[in-house]
Parts: structure tokens; C-alpha cells; sequence
């Protein structure tokens, strides 16, 4: 008999069918026992009989966890129908047959039946293969691979190329700072800390492309919001006019993401409480100056210098939701001299960049400008940083063969998924994250 | 005014446009400039008259490669109507107003306008910036991002999850071999060589997963099947009954990406001579030692050992075409000592796996096989293999806490893109690739 998923029960009432999954919960009644067994499409009420003796013999070994197939017969749960809005709550198995496909081989140490896990993040992460089985966890990568899939969407139809871009270098550019160094045959290479100049080149050839792909940054952070290796959705564009174009394309992309996100996980959000919109306006855009006036205005903040700190991204967004209803807002016009060279100066001030950062509920999520596309600008504006422009040789090269003016974003696809759903730390919202001290699981 | 793309121009005959992009070709004919503008979406000849003096005088000074905004008046080009089946060849561009926006700075190596660039491999990878402008290598990674974009439409269509596991790992595990080290803050770390491990771990939680991700292979190879680092198709798929069902669902993925490639480039195809066909029967099956007696008796060769090598995979997929209509072959059952410890011994005769290679047009494409899921078991196979479980303690913990039957493939995009347009190194097929010699460009 082949298998056929939980969730597909309520359409055979009355047949005989096999499921396998994993035992979630098992209830030993004395005459009966009931286990609720769990695949990836539900959870299903089991009961098994004293009559089936070879399964309830089975049932009385198997535990939380133990993967089983059953076979029997679908029925209608009695009290059921008016129980519960859930279809899975109207059905139940009564089974006949029963396997153990694995057992359990040392104690849990959580229940992952359990609504919420409340455990600290240590013991989340350091027995992720069980959490993961949490419905709550496990419905954060539901919702991530939607974004994912929302991302690549948005950007074909946008007329945006998939590209794929080397992640080991020949040289740590772009200063030199936070790479990790890598042992590559006979010599010394290094771990990608972006697609920057890659994506630049795919402009050179394709005008429109955007990547999914790892990004490893050698950052020493402690922080919610920080890991050393995460998925990055990059885009770059050519032939823009002027960097709001970037922003118009990146709000839209946005904005498709939570639209899809709202529509293909509705469960996943309620889960979460997760009460995000689909944003309607265009998100504020301003001033980084104009930002810190604000901040020091309606907060009080003082800053240092022209920056922004996480306490001051937190209060622009607090301001951008009470001001604009709105949970994005746009920073734009960092200082040039916070910015990587091949960042646009401004035309009003090039003390200024074409740039901006996109913060959402309260966190920075992409940065983005307009790029240098003249190669003398490029190769003055890398020595104005205190480089060698010797040392960004392969990458000026296709400055020197004809290049439109382009710009682009990056922007962390584990922070819109933390965002959206409210996630306390990044960390759970990544698979199996990476920090300083974490390499395991 | 805003930019059009040359592709529409077919559609506003008789209006007034702006247009950008590369200057592919420009022929002075003394009274008339001619000049083939390139965008991303295809290529119009202009026609610059000395009585629009200012664009007359830049159209002068433009040279291959120059990236230029133009105004002017699309007309139908004169006995363009017969000329032409592409839509494009039935217009023309009269210039009004043009732009130079970027420059070339260097005499280019070669001339990207011809239809086959015929240079050697070596100087189509250190010009890749220039290379990438000719419209059969950027062909390439049109179709390049349609097979991406069909693996995940198919693999989610198909109840897979999509999910993004680590590169980075504490310990260089498979046995050790063929791993880039890397410096990980104040410790040592390995390059991941595949998702192996996550990915099984994700069917412990999602039985169904799938990740398009970066794989790193520390292996000196020269050949043009291998670099050191490509975009692996990787899948796991719990609750399988026998290995069989993987090949099933490997074979119908292959056969939509085929599908979609064909339908969605049909240009491209046509400018490599591609004559691909969507499969429409089952790939055959064969166990490896099948394979080597047809080698021995269809073709006299002999092989050392139960293995088949590069020349035996293109003669059995020669065999696999001339009997069974095949660009396709399954090969089955390779020995259990030639697999990695992981892998599903046969029912039948534990000295062979079930587990599969899958070769299309000359070259395994795909690797995969069903895994052991027993916790004892694995770790007696672990030390069967000569390893210690001890080194595999993070991967075992899955194993202890219930799986299910599983199985799955590592599939080489790269080698698909190759393979269906019959590109003779897989380096060309790689945007800028990575060898023993090559991190640049």
C-alpha cells in the first residue's frame, strides 16, 4: 500500500490507508492508546485496539519521536466535527498494522509537542535536529523558503538574471577587513564577503542580475542580529537614472515578499502573531541627517558623529510606524567617508553618497546605492580611501571595456524571515547558524 | 524620457524613443554612420545623418564597446521586411540626440560581435568581462538561470522544502579528503564538499528538502568535467519505500528542466545546434556490472576493477543512445567500498549499494542513493569504512532520534548547461570559474 500524506485523511473517511510520520504523543488509556502521529503535512489522532493485537502490542514500545508506519482505517472523530476548525481535528485512524521504522536511541530533552519550546536559545540550537521538529520552529523555514522563492519570483519578472558568483577570491578586497582566509592549493585565498564586484561585472553583461547565495563575513559579533555566514539576496541593476530607481525596485520586492508571505503562510504567521501588512504606501525615505534630527528631537538621542547606532535604527523605525504607519523606512545619503569606494559620491554634496540603507521593524535588512560606473572616478575614488588600485585590478578591469551607470542592494534573507515572524535572535531563524563560537551542529 | 528596450522598438514604429546600451558594431560610411546598438534584450541598427550635427559628431568618436543613450525616430528599415525573420531586423533607429555615458579605455583583445568568438579557452576566461558581451557565451547563462529557476519550481511542486544549509564545518568529515581548510576566528574550519549532512538532517524535520548551493572540492583536477567550486542541486527524501523512487524523481526532474529549456530558450538552443529532446520514456536502468559487460562485449574495452571510468561513462551513454533512443542512463549499484559509509548496502548483496550515477550525453550529472537510517547500522558501517564514529558525532545525532527511510542526489548544474549545449569545458560554462590555477578574474 503506498503511503499517502496526513493531511490528505479528511478526503477518504471510511478507507484504509497507510501513514508513517513520527509518534508526537502517545496516551496509554489501558484499553486503548491513542498517538497522535505527525508527518509533514499534520498531525493525525491514532487509536489502537486490544483487538489488533500485533499493533497494540507494537504501540505499547513505540515513544515520542519513534518513526512508524500504520496502516488502517479513516474515520470520523467522535465529537469531533464540531471541535475543531482544523480538518485533521475531525478525523481519526483506528489502526490495524503497525511498524517501527526507528526508535529512539537516548532520552529527549524536550517535549517538541509542545506549543512553545521555552527553552534558551543554547539548548535550541545545540539540539537543533529536535527542535527543528517543533512546529513553531519548524514553520520559520516554511515562511524562509517562501521568501525565498518570493525573491527569485519578483526578480525574473523584473527582468533580473540568475547568476551564481565565486565565493573564493584571490584577494580580500573591498579594505581587506573581516574575511576569512582559506587555504587554496599552494596559496592563500579568501572567503567572499559579498558579490559586489561580481554582480558589478554581470551588469557589464547581462545589465540586470540578482544572486541567492552564501555570504561569510569574519565580524566578531555578539549580537541578535549578527552570524558569520548567512544567504544573501543581491541585485544589481545598469542603466538606471539616479539611485531612487534602486529603492522603487527594492520597496517592490518588498513589498511582493510580504504579499506572498501573508498569502502562502497565513498558519505559519498566526503561529507567530505576526501581524505584518502589505505595506500600500511608499516607505518613508530620508536623510540620514534628517534621521538623526529626528532622533534627537522625539527622542532625545544624541549620536556620534554622522551614524546611526541599533538603538537609533530601533527609535527611526518606532518614529516610521507612529509618523507613517509604515514598518519600512529608507535611510538615504551616508557620509562617503562610511561607505565603500565604489559607492556614488552625491551630486549635491559628495561629501555624501547615493545610498541608503532599508530598516525594517526596527533593524537594518539591506544597503544598497548607486555604484561608481567611470573608470577614472573609480580608480581616483579608491586612492581617495587610502587603497591601491593595483590591488582591484580584476575588478576594474571591466570598467575599462564600457559600463552604464548601475547600482544595486544587498539585502539578508534571515532577517526579513526574523522581522516578519518577531524572532528574538537570528539565530533561529537559520538552519544551523554559525556564530564565533558555534560550528556545531 | 524614459529608456525602452530595443526589443520593443518593433512596436512604436514611427515614434520617438530612447534607447541604451553597448555600441556592437559601427561602420562609417562617410556621409551615414551606421551603428548596431546591444541592449540585454537585443541588438537595432542606427543610422546617425550628418544633419543632426551633435550626434553626427559623437557618432565619430564612439568605438566598440562604448556604452551610449540615444534618442531618435524608429523607422522600418528599408528591405528590412524581407531580410529578416527577426522582428529587430525589420527596423532601424534614426538618431536625433546621442550620449556617451562610458568610454573604453584599452584596444579590447577580441571582437565580441562575431557570432563564434574562436579564441582559446585560456583567453576567453582572463577576458571574461569582454567574453560575457558575445551573445553565445551570454547564451549560456540565460539557460544556466532557467535550469536554476525550473530546479526549484519542480522540486517545490513536488512537496520539497527549500532549504539553506552551512558551508562552513568544524570538521572535514566524508573521511577527510578533498577539503579546503579555512581560519575560523582562533580555530580551524572545512569548506562543506556537499550538504550531505544538513541535508539529511533536513529530512529529520521536513522529510522532503532541497538546497541550490555553493560546493567546495579541494581536488587537483585538470579535466573538463571538474572545477573546485560549482552550484550543487541537492535533495533528500524521506519515507521511501526503495531506492527506485529517487531515480523517479530525479528522472522527472530532469525531464522539466529539458522541457523548460526548450520551450523557454528556444534562440539559445538554436544558436549552439542543440537538438535536445524533451525525454519521453523512462531513462534506463542498468547495474554497473551490466554496464561493463556491454563496454566488454559491444566495445572491447576492459576495466579495471568494478568501476567504469570517463571513456566507459561516454561509451555507455553512446550504447544507452544507439539501443534505447537515451541521452539518459542510470547506472546502479556501484560496490559498497567505492561509496561513502552513509550509503544503503542492496538487499540483496551487501557488496553493492543501492545507490545510482546518472549520465547524460557522455558525463555523470548526478550521483545519489538511498542512506542508511539505522542508527546502528550507520555507526557500524562508519567503522566498516575504517572511520571513527566519534569524528561523526554532530551527523549521528539526528539518527538517534528517529528517521526515516531516505534517500537522495547531488546533481552538477553546470554539467547540465554543458551537456545540453554541447560546451566542451565546464568552465565556460561557470561565469568565472574556479581551478587549481584560476581565482581571477
Amino acid at each position: 500500500m503506498k503511503r499517502i500524506l496526513i493531511s490528505d485523511t479528511p478526503n477518504v473517511i471510511g478507507q484504509h490507508v497507510k501513514l508513517s510520520g513520527w509518534v508526537s504523543v502517545r496516551r496509554d488509556h489501558g484499553k486503548l492508546i491513542f498517538i497522535d502521529l505527525r508527518d509533514r503535512s499534520g498531525i493525525i489522532q491514532m487509536v489502537v485496539i486490544p483487538d489488533k493485537l500485533e499493533a497494540y502490542q507494537i504501540s505499547k514500545e513505540v515513544r515520542s519521536e519513534y518513526v512508524i508506519s500504520v496502516e488502517g482505517l479513516v474515520k470520523e472523530r467522535p465529537g469531533g466535527q464540531e471541535k475543531s476548525e482544523n480538518p485533521l481535528g475531525r478525523v481519526e485512524l483506528e489502526v490495524e498494522k503497525m511498524e517501527i521504522i526507528s526508535r529512539v536511541e537516548e532520552e529527549l530533552p524536550f517535549d517538541v509537542s509542545k506549543k512553545d519550546l521555552d527553552v534558551n536559545l543554547v539548548t535550541l540550537l545545540d539540539n537543533r535536529n529536535l527542535a527543528l521538529r517543533n512546529r513553531k520552529v519548524n514553520d520559520i523555514f516554511k515562511v524562509y523558503s517562501q521568501i525565498l522563492k518570493s525573491y527569485g519570483d519578483v526578480m525574473r519578472e523584473k527582468g533580473f538574471l540568475e547568476i551564481k558568483t565565486p565565493k573564493i577570491l584571490s584577494a580580500a578586497t573591498e579594505g581587506g577587513a573581516n574575511f576569512f582566509k582559506i587555504k587554496y592549493f599552494k596559496r592563500e585565498a579568501f572567503l567572499a564577503q559579498s558579490p559586489q564586484f561580481y554582480k558589478q561585472a554581470g551588469v557589464g553583461a547581462f545589465e540586470r542580475v540578482f544572486e541567492i547565495g552564501t555570504v561569510f563575513r569574519a565580524e566578531p559579533h555578539f549580537t541578535t542580529r549578527h552570524v558569520n555566514e548567512y544567504t544573501g539576496l543581491d541585485a544589481e541593476m545598469g542603466f538606471i537614472e539616479n539611485f531612487s530607481e534602486i529603492m522603487d525596485e527594492l520597496e517592490a520586492v518588498m513589498k511582493r515578499i510580504i504579499k506572498d508571505v501573508k498569502e502562502k503562510c497565513p498558519k505559519e504567521l498566526e503561529g507567530y502573531g505576526s501581524e505584518i501588512l502589505v505595506p500600500e504606501e511608499s516607505f518613508p525615505r530620508i536623510r540620514l541627517t534628517e534621521a538623526l534630527e529626528i532622533l534627537k528631537k522625539e527622542y532625545g538621542k544624541e549620536n556620534e558623529g554622522i551614524d546611526i547606532d541599533p538603538e537609533g535604527e530601533r527609535l527611526i523605525c518606532e518614529w516610521a510606524k507612529k509618523t507613517h504607519g509604515s514598518d519600512f523606512i529608507f535611510i538615504t545619503h551616508y557620509p562617503a567617508n562610511a561607505k565603500p569606494f565604489y559607492t556614488m559620491p552625491s551630486s549635491d554634496d559628495p561629501q555624501f553618497t547615493e545610498g541608503f540603507d532599508l530598516l525594517f521593524n526596527g533593524v537594518e535588512i539591506a544597503t544598497g546605492s548607486q555604484r561608481i560606473h567611470n573608470y577614472q572616478q573609480l580608480v581616483a575614488n579608491i586612492k581617495k580611501h587610502g587603497l591601491n588600485p593595483e590591488d582591484f585590478k580584476d575588478y576594474l578591469e571591466v570598467f575599462k571595456i564600457g559600463m552604464p551607470a548601475h547600482g544595486g542592494w544587498g539585502l539578508g534573507s534571515e532577517r526579513i524571515v526574523q522581522k516578519i515572524l518577531g524572532i528574538a535572535s537570528i539565530k533561529e531563524a537559520i538552519l544551523f547558524p554559525r556564530d564565533v563560537k558555534r560550528l556545531a551542529p
